[in-house]
Protein backbone atom coordinates (compact mmCIF):
# COMPACT_ATOMS: atom_id res chain seq x y z
CA UNK A 1 0.00 0.00 0.00
CA UNK A 2 1.50 3.16 -0.97
CA UNK A 3 1.17 6.51 0.80
CA UNK A 4 0.24 9.70 -1.41
CA UNK A 5 2.61 12.71 -1.37
CA UNK A 6 0.52 14.55 -3.50
CA UNK A 7 0.82 16.53 -6.90
CA UNK A 8 4.67 17.23 -6.42
CA UNK A 9 7.81 17.33 -8.27
CA UNK A 10 9.33 14.44 -6.20
CA UNK A 11 10.94 12.55 -9.18
CA UNK A 12 14.21 11.31 -7.83
CA UNK A 13 17.20 11.27 -8.85
CA UNK A 14 17.48 14.87 -10.58
CA UNK A 15 20.50 16.19 -12.21
CA UNK A 16 22.71 19.27 -10.72
CA UNK A 17 23.33 21.70 -13.48
CA UNK A 18 24.71 25.10 -14.09
CA UNK A 19 23.36 26.26 -17.38
CA UNK A 20 26.06 29.69 -18.58
CA UNK A 21 24.30 32.46 -20.87
CA UNK A 22 25.60 35.82 -21.65
CA UNK A 23 23.59 38.69 -20.51
CA UNK A 24 22.60 41.43 -21.88
CA UNK A 25 25.68 43.26 -20.81
CA UNK A 26 27.61 40.91 -22.45
CA UNK A 27 28.53 39.68 -18.21
CA UNK A 28 29.24 35.88 -17.90
CA UNK A 29 26.00 34.17 -15.73
CA UNK A 30 25.13 30.79 -14.54
CA UNK A 31 22.82 29.50 -12.68
CA UNK A 32 22.07 25.86 -11.49
CA UNK A 33 19.11 23.79 -12.33
CA UNK A 34 17.81 20.44 -11.29
CA UNK A 35 14.70 20.71 -13.92
CA UNK A 36 16.27 19.11 -16.99
CA UNK A 37 17.33 15.87 -18.72
CA UNK A 38 18.29 14.68 -22.31
CA UNK A 39 14.98 14.56 -24.53
CA UNK A 40 16.17 13.36 -27.62
CA UNK A 41 19.37 11.15 -29.12
CA UNK A 42 19.11 12.68 -32.80
CA UNK A 43 19.59 15.15 -32.85
CA UNK A 44 21.02 15.05 -29.43
CA UNK A 45 18.86 17.69 -27.16
CA UNK A 46 19.17 18.48 -24.06
CA UNK A 47 16.50 20.43 -22.04
CA UNK A 48 16.52 22.66 -18.78
CA UNK A 49 13.00 24.33 -17.23
CA UNK A 50 13.99 27.78 -16.02
CA UNK A 51 11.68 30.51 -14.31
CA UNK A 52 10.30 33.53 -16.59
CA UNK A 53 12.09 35.89 -13.89
CA UNK A 54 15.27 34.42 -14.14
CA UNK A 55 18.28 36.56 -15.01
CA UNK A 56 19.38 34.06 -17.43
CA UNK A 57 15.56 33.09 -18.97
CA UNK A 58 16.06 36.38 -21.02
CA UNK A 59 19.49 36.11 -21.69
CA UNK A 60 18.66 32.13 -23.48
CA UNK A 61 15.89 34.16 -25.42
CA UNK A 62 18.53 37.42 -26.74
CA UNK A 63 21.53 34.87 -27.44
CA UNK A 64 19.29 31.66 -28.91
CA UNK A 65 22.22 29.57 -26.33
CA UNK A 66 23.88 27.92 -23.67
CA UNK A 67 25.32 25.49 -21.64
CA UNK A 68 25.85 23.09 -19.08
CA UNK A 69 28.06 22.50 -16.97
CA UNK A 70 28.27 19.54 -14.88
CA UNK A 71 30.02 20.19 -11.04
CA UNK A 72 32.14 17.39 -9.47
CA UNK A 73 31.53 17.03 -5.79
CA UNK A 74 34.45 19.32 -5.23
CA UNK A 75 32.38 22.00 -5.99
CA UNK A 76 29.30 21.37 -4.38
CA UNK A 77 29.50 24.61 -2.37
CA UNK A 78 29.95 26.85 -5.77
CA UNK A 79 26.87 24.78 -7.62
CA UNK A 80 24.80 25.63 -4.64
CA UNK A 81 25.48 29.74 -4.24
CA UNK A 82 24.75 29.56 -7.44
CA UNK A 83 21.34 28.50 -7.41
CA UNK A 84 20.73 31.05 -4.54
CA UNK A 85 21.56 33.79 -6.41
CA UNK A 86 20.56 36.42 -9.09
CA UNK A 87 22.90 37.19 -11.79
CA UNK A 88 21.39 40.63 -11.92
CA UNK A 89 22.89 41.52 -8.77
CA UNK A 90 25.73 39.16 -8.27
CA UNK A 91 28.88 38.90 -10.89
CA UNK A 92 29.05 35.08 -9.74
CA UNK A 93 31.92 33.71 -11.96
CA UNK A 94 34.01 36.89 -9.82
CA UNK A 95 32.07 35.68 -6.40
CA UNK A 96 33.05 32.06 -7.00
CA UNK A 97 36.39 32.39 -8.55
CA UNK A 98 34.91 30.28 -10.94
CA UNK A 99 36.27 30.97 -14.72
CA UNK A 100 33.85 31.67 -17.65
CA UNK A 101 35.21 30.26 -21.12
CA UNK A 102 33.41 31.37 -24.09
CA UNK A 103 32.40 28.34 -26.08
CA UNK A 104 33.63 28.63 -29.57
CA UNK A 105 30.34 27.17 -31.02
CA UNK A 106 27.61 29.24 -29.69
CA UNK A 107 27.22 32.42 -28.22
CA UNK A 108 27.57 31.27 -24.03
CA UNK A 109 29.79 30.63 -21.70
CA UNK A 110 30.79 27.28 -19.70
CA UNK A 111 32.47 26.55 -16.46
CA UNK A 112 36.19 26.10 -17.66
CA UNK A 113 36.88 23.89 -13.98
CA UNK A 114 33.50 21.65 -14.40
CA UNK A 115 34.83 18.56 -15.88
CA UNK A 116 31.98 18.25 -18.54
CA UNK A 117 30.44 20.65 -20.67
CA UNK A 118 27.55 20.69 -22.98
CA UNK A 119 27.42 23.13 -25.52
CA UNK A 120 23.86 24.14 -26.94
CA UNK A 121 22.01 25.89 -29.66
CA UNK A 122 18.60 26.69 -28.55
CA UNK A 123 16.12 24.95 -31.10
CA UNK A 124 13.09 25.77 -28.95
CA UNK A 125 11.41 27.06 -25.79
CA UNK A 126 7.94 25.29 -23.94
CA UNK A 127 5.74 27.76 -21.61
CA UNK A 128 4.42 25.59 -19.47
CA UNK A 129 3.55 27.54 -16.57
CA UNK A 130 6.24 28.52 -13.62
CA UNK A 131 8.89 27.03 -16.11
CA UNK A 132 9.52 27.25 -19.56
CA UNK A 133 11.33 24.24 -21.03
CA UNK A 134 14.25 25.28 -22.87
CA UNK A 135 15.41 22.47 -25.47
CA UNK A 136 19.29 22.82 -27.05
CA UNK A 137 20.73 21.20 -29.65
CA UNK A 138 23.96 19.67 -28.32
CA UNK A 139 26.50 20.63 -30.42
CA UNK A 140 29.35 19.67 -28.59
CA UNK A 141 30.32 17.98 -25.39
CA UNK A 142 33.68 18.52 -24.19
CA UNK A 143 35.30 16.82 -21.22
CA UNK A 144 38.63 16.96 -18.86
CA UNK A 145 40.67 13.93 -20.27
CA UNK A 146 41.04 12.65 -16.26
CA UNK A 147 37.42 11.60 -15.71
CA UNK A 148 37.65 9.50 -19.25
CA UNK A 149 38.16 5.74 -18.45
CA UNK A 150 40.19 3.37 -20.76
CA UNK A 151 37.22 3.01 -23.43
CA UNK A 152 36.98 6.92 -23.37
CA UNK A 153 33.59 6.86 -21.70
CA UNK A 154 33.19 9.34 -19.15
CA UNK A 155 33.64 7.67 -15.95
CA UNK A 156 31.27 8.52 -12.43
CA UNK A 157 33.48 7.66 -10.32
CA UNK A 158 35.77 9.90 -11.79
CA UNK A 159 33.47 12.76 -13.01
CA UNK A 160 31.93 12.50 -9.37
CA UNK A 161 28.47 14.69 -10.11
CA UNK A 162 26.42 15.36 -7.78
CA UNK A 163 21.99 14.39 -7.57
CA UNK A 164 19.87 16.38 -6.01
CA UNK A 165 17.15 14.86 -4.27
CA UNK A 166 13.78 16.97 -4.37
CA UNK A 167 11.45 17.18 -1.14
CA UNK A 168 15.00 17.13 0.79
CA UNK A 169 16.66 19.37 -1.19
CA UNK A 170 19.89 17.15 -0.50
CA UNK A 171 22.67 16.70 -3.02
CA UNK A 172 23.97 12.88 -3.11
CA UNK A 173 27.14 11.62 -4.40
CA UNK A 174 26.89 8.82 -6.57
CA UNK A 175 27.70 5.48 -5.65
CA UNK A 176 29.40 1.99 -7.18
CA UNK A 177 28.79 0.36 -10.21
CA UNK A 178 25.39 -2.15 -9.95
CA UNK A 179 25.02 -3.58 -13.37
CA UNK A 180 26.11 -2.97 -17.21
CA UNK A 181 23.16 -1.94 -19.09
CA UNK A 182 21.38 -4.02 -21.89
CA UNK A 183 22.99 -7.15 -20.28
CA UNK A 184 21.62 -7.22 -16.65
CA UNK A 185 18.28 -8.26 -18.11
CA UNK A 186 19.13 -10.93 -20.31
CA UNK A 187 18.18 -13.19 -17.57
CA UNK A 188 14.63 -12.99 -18.48
CA UNK A 189 14.59 -13.17 -22.21
CA UNK A 190 14.23 -16.53 -23.29
CA UNK B 1 42.06 21.75 -21.75
CA UNK B 2 38.92 19.84 -22.56
CA UNK B 3 38.61 17.37 -24.78
CA UNK B 4 35.56 17.32 -27.81
CA UNK B 5 33.94 14.52 -27.09
CA UNK B 6 31.57 15.02 -30.36
CA UNK B 7 27.85 16.09 -30.38
CA UNK B 8 26.35 13.15 -28.28
CA UNK B 9 23.80 12.81 -25.53
CA UNK B 10 26.42 12.57 -22.96
CA UNK B 11 25.11 14.53 -19.84
CA UNK B 12 25.59 13.10 -16.73
CA UNK B 13 23.71 11.70 -14.54
CA UNK B 14 20.31 10.47 -16.16
CA UNK B 15 17.50 8.68 -14.27
CA UNK B 16 16.28 4.84 -14.56
CA UNK B 17 12.60 5.29 -15.07
CA UNK B 18 10.00 2.39 -15.81
CA UNK B 19 7.00 4.22 -17.92
CA UNK B 20 3.52 2.42 -17.51
CA UNK B 21 0.92 2.91 -19.97
CA UNK B 22 -1.81 0.10 -21.69
CA UNK B 23 -2.05 -0.25 -24.96
CA UNK B 24 -4.53 -1.17 -27.66
CA UNK B 25 -5.53 -4.15 -26.06
CA UNK B 26 -5.83 -3.09 -23.02
CA UNK B 27 -2.25 -5.08 -21.64
CA UNK B 28 -0.01 -2.99 -18.81
CA UNK B 29 3.26 -2.34 -20.56
CA UNK B 30 6.17 -0.56 -19.28
CA UNK B 31 9.42 0.23 -20.87
CA UNK B 32 12.44 1.78 -19.46
CA UNK B 33 14.06 5.70 -20.25
CA UNK B 34 16.39 7.56 -19.40
CA UNK B 35 15.49 10.44 -21.18
CA UNK B 36 13.90 12.73 -19.08
CA UNK B 37 13.17 14.76 -16.11
CA UNK B 38 10.78 17.26 -13.83
CA UNK B 39 10.62 20.36 -16.36
CA UNK B 40 8.04 22.58 -14.54
CA UNK B 41 6.91 23.09 -10.89
CA UNK B 42 3.43 24.61 -11.25
CA UNK B 43 1.94 22.92 -12.56
CA UNK B 44 4.41 20.18 -11.42
CA UNK B 45 5.04 18.32 -14.73
CA UNK B 46 7.42 15.60 -15.89
CA UNK B 47 8.78 14.62 -19.03
CA UNK B 48 9.97 10.94 -20.93
CA UNK B 49 11.33 11.52 -24.64
CA UNK B 50 10.03 7.55 -26.36
CA UNK B 51 10.85 6.81 -29.85
CA UNK B 52 8.07 6.82 -32.46
CA UNK B 53 8.27 3.34 -32.90
CA UNK B 54 7.83 1.89 -29.35
CA UNK B 55 4.90 -0.27 -28.32
CA UNK B 56 4.57 3.12 -25.39
CA UNK B 57 4.34 5.77 -28.00
CA UNK B 58 1.07 4.83 -29.51
CA UNK B 59 -0.14 3.73 -26.13
CA UNK B 60 0.20 6.95 -24.37
CA UNK B 61 -0.94 9.06 -27.47
CA UNK B 62 -3.98 6.66 -27.10
CA UNK B 63 -4.44 7.19 -23.81
CA UNK B 64 -3.04 10.63 -22.70
CA UNK B 65 -1.80 9.19 -19.82
CA UNK B 66 0.84 7.15 -18.46
CA UNK B 67 2.72 6.84 -14.65
CA UNK B 68 6.77 6.72 -13.95
CA UNK B 69 7.44 4.03 -11.68
CA UNK B 70 11.00 4.30 -10.11
CA UNK B 71 12.90 1.11 -9.45
CA UNK B 72 15.55 0.82 -6.96
CA UNK B 73 18.69 -1.33 -6.82
CA UNK B 74 17.26 -4.60 -6.36
CA UNK B 75 14.92 -4.71 -9.40
CA UNK B 76 17.79 -3.70 -11.75
CA UNK B 77 17.47 -6.65 -13.68
CA UNK B 78 13.96 -5.92 -14.16
CA UNK B 79 14.32 -2.54 -15.29
CA UNK B 80 16.86 -3.23 -17.74
CA UNK B 81 14.97 -6.02 -19.50
CA UNK B 82 11.94 -3.78 -19.54
CA UNK B 83 13.82 -1.45 -21.67
CA UNK B 84 15.38 -4.53 -24.14
CA UNK B 85 12.21 -5.96 -25.65
CA UNK B 86 9.12 -4.47 -26.76
CA UNK B 87 5.64 -4.47 -25.58
CA UNK B 88 4.21 -5.90 -29.18
CA UNK B 89 6.23 -9.03 -28.87
CA UNK B 90 6.40 -9.90 -24.82
CA UNK B 91 4.18 -9.68 -21.62
CA UNK B 92 6.13 -7.96 -19.61
CA UNK B 93 4.79 -7.80 -16.26
CA UNK B 94 4.38 -11.76 -16.92
CA UNK B 95 7.84 -12.48 -17.66
CA UNK B 96 9.64 -10.02 -14.98
CA UNK B 97 6.38 -11.17 -12.50
CA UNK B 98 6.22 -7.72 -11.59
CA UNK B 99 2.62 -6.30 -10.82
CA UNK B 100 0.69 -3.85 -12.74
CA UNK B 101 -1.22 -1.71 -10.65
CA UNK B 102 -4.27 0.55 -12.68
CA UNK B 103 -3.74 4.09 -11.09
CA UNK B 104 -7.04 5.43 -9.51
CA UNK B 105 -6.26 8.83 -11.34
CA UNK B 106 -5.25 8.04 -14.70
CA UNK B 107 -5.55 5.66 -17.72
CA UNK B 108 -2.13 3.75 -16.85
CA UNK B 109 -0.80 1.14 -14.45
CA UNK B 110 2.55 1.40 -12.34
CA UNK B 111 4.67 -1.14 -10.78
CA UNK B 112 3.66 -2.13 -7.38
CA UNK B 113 6.58 -3.71 -6.72
CA UNK B 114 8.86 -0.16 -7.16
CA UNK B 115 8.99 2.20 -4.32
CA UNK B 116 8.30 5.31 -6.09
CA UNK B 117 5.61 6.12 -8.44
CA UNK B 118 4.60 9.38 -10.44
CA UNK B 119 1.03 9.55 -12.21
CA UNK B 120 0.55 12.05 -14.93
CA UNK B 121 -2.09 12.83 -17.41
CA UNK B 122 -0.45 14.17 -20.75
CA UNK B 123 -0.16 17.39 -21.10
CA UNK B 124 1.35 17.54 -24.46
CA UNK B 125 3.73 16.15 -27.00
CA UNK B 126 6.77 17.50 -28.52
CA UNK B 127 8.22 16.35 -31.72
CA UNK B 128 12.49 16.47 -31.53
CA UNK B 129 13.32 14.22 -34.22
CA UNK B 130 14.27 9.98 -32.75
CA UNK B 131 11.97 11.12 -30.23
CA UNK B 132 9.19 12.34 -29.07
CA UNK B 133 8.73 14.38 -25.35
CA UNK B 134 5.76 13.58 -23.75
CA UNK B 135 4.94 16.03 -21.08
CA UNK B 136 3.35 14.98 -18.28
CA UNK B 137 1.14 16.79 -15.61
CA UNK B 138 1.74 14.83 -12.19
CA UNK B 139 -1.66 14.56 -10.81
CA UNK B 140 -0.08 12.31 -7.84
CA UNK B 141 3.32 11.26 -6.23
CA UNK B 142 3.20 7.49 -4.06
CA UNK B 143 5.87 5.96 -2.22
CA UNK B 144 6.41 3.37 -0.09
CA UNK B 145 6.08 4.20 3.93
CA UNK B 146 9.96 2.45 3.91
CA UNK B 147 11.38 4.76 1.81
CA UNK B 148 10.40 8.45 3.66
CA UNK B 149 12.49 9.60 6.35
CA UNK B 150 11.39 11.32 9.63
CA UNK B 151 9.86 14.22 8.13
CA UNK B 152 8.52 12.58 5.23
CA UNK B 153 10.64 13.33 2.69
CA UNK B 154 11.96 10.47 0.13
CA UNK B 155 15.45 9.38 1.46
CA UNK B 156 17.72 8.33 -1.23
CA UNK B 157 19.57 5.74 0.80
CA UNK B 158 16.61 4.03 1.32
CA UNK B 159 15.10 4.21 -1.79
CA UNK B 160 18.15 3.12 -3.92
CA UNK B 161 17.87 4.86 -7.46
CA UNK B 162 19.22 3.88 -10.32
CA UNK B 163 21.40 6.14 -11.86
CA UNK B 164 21.69 5.44 -15.82
CA UNK B 165 25.56 7.12 -17.67
CA UNK B 166 25.34 7.68 -21.57
CA UNK B 167 28.50 6.80 -23.36
CA UNK B 168 29.44 3.53 -20.75
CA UNK B 169 25.67 2.63 -20.40
CA UNK B 170 26.21 1.52 -17.18
CA UNK B 171 23.69 1.69 -14.26
CA UNK B 172 25.01 3.45 -10.64
CA UNK B 173 23.65 3.54 -7.00
CA UNK B 174 23.14 7.32 -5.27
CA UNK B 175 26.14 7.55 -3.03
CA UNK B 176 26.63 9.30 0.08
CA UNK B 177 24.68 12.67 1.22
CA UNK B 178 26.90 15.38 -0.10
CA UNK B 179 25.27 18.83 1.12
CA UNK B 180 21.83 20.16 1.86
CA UNK B 181 20.96 22.44 -0.79
CA UNK B 182 20.37 26.28 -0.20
CA UNK B 183 22.96 26.04 2.52
CA UNK B 184 25.93 24.64 1.80
CA UNK B 185 26.47 28.21 -0.82
CA UNK B 186 26.19 30.46 1.65
CA UNK B 187 29.96 31.09 2.34
CA UNK B 188 30.01 32.93 -0.92
CA UNK B 189 26.97 35.34 0.64
CA UNK B 190 28.75 38.40 1.55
Amino acid sequence: MKQSLGANTLAQPTPVWVVGSYDATGKANMMTAAWGGICCSKPPCVTVSLRAERHSHAAIMARKAFTVSVPSQRHVAEADYVGMVSGSVADKFAVTGLTATKSDLVDAPYVEEFPLVIECRLLQTVDLGAHTQFIGEILDVKADANVLDTDGHIDLARLLPLIFAPGSSKYYGVGDVVAQAFSAGKRFSK
